[in-house]
């Protein structure tokens, strides 16, 4: 068994700006030439998260913004907010809730992901930024 | 080390139905023979989600539906209606934020769940359909 | 590829406590001197979670606890509560929204969290309790 460790940056916008990562991981996969085993995609940062989603834009500029403002919203007090003089106390709580790691099996060199399921990064933060994410593949080439 | 990669589909109503997986994953361990390492259970498709529940009546039939009815109600408006003519716009976003995979770690041939501790799909569409999960086990026999 | 599973066990307050974990997790690393892979820790029970956060009081204290206090309010009724003649409806709903694995890649026999993101465990619970957590290392030495 073997094991791939690489880490990807791009850029986001903040405030639940959601990244479709399935092309980035698909190529490592391809690349790396791994027939079967699981990805890990792991989001490095206590303001963002992970998670599948239908990459459309309806989900993807809105509703996913439409349910997080009522869970965490941007403008509400948090104490984190005090702590460091700081204004993302929401992200911080929308990342713990999304979660940082996936789990992504792949067969015959193909990740196993439903039709319509793509793999979303979800930056929470309130600012733009340059984000790193760890795609981990394990398995047999 | 030793991979194992299997695809189950089975029946669900819609409208957050949950599975209790823990029976198939277990009789899966126990045919091929892994004794130490985990198993990766992935949900696919973008409707439903993986965790673990207690899996009893009140939970399963009422209290985990009241939850969800909370942070995305199925009557609400959604903009992923609009975009397809669907109606399961809440159905997205419930499984977003519950996740599509879960590791669970296993050694001398049992996983290492708790005791009120079950697997459980969340099938949240609003329509009955067939469902797909990929279960791999990583470990060595 | 080398697997080491371990068992951890330490006390909670219950009622959103929550636990840094990273401290443990390196260590147990650290001393088994894995250099390339990944852990996987798993919350053992129903009423707890795994996920990050960045461990500062105002989020630990008190913004987590607000926002679960809308989601899964303690003091509502659960049908859960009735079933079991139990009080923690809210413990179990938390637990399966927030998951209960987390998969953290490393290198170089190092996490590859960000530096202000640690592991942090969730009791839910609604009382206090001795609890368990699974550390599985997969990777090369």
């Amino acid at each position: 068994m073997d094991i791939e460790t690489i880490q990807i940056e791009f850029s986001t916008k903040g405030k639940t700006d959601i990244i479709d990562l399935t092309p980035r991981v698909s190529l490592v996969l391809k690349e790396a030439g791994f027939m079967e085993g699981h990805v890990i995609i792991f989001s490095v940062g206590s303001t963002a998260g992970i998670s599948t989603i239908e990459y459309e834009p309806g989900l993807v500029n809105q509703d996913v913004s439409g349910m997080f403002n009522q869970i965490a919203p941007y403008g509400d007090h948090y104490q984190h907010n005090l702590t460091w003089g700081d204004d993302n106390g929401a992200a911080h709580l929308r990342s713990t809730l999304t979660g940082s790691s996936l789990s992504i099996p792949f067969k015959q060199g193909k990740l196993l992901l439903g039709t319509w399921q793509q793999i979303a990064y979800f930056d929470f933060d309130t600012r733009p930024r340059t984000r790193k994410v760890i795609i981990q593949l394990l398995g047999n080439k």
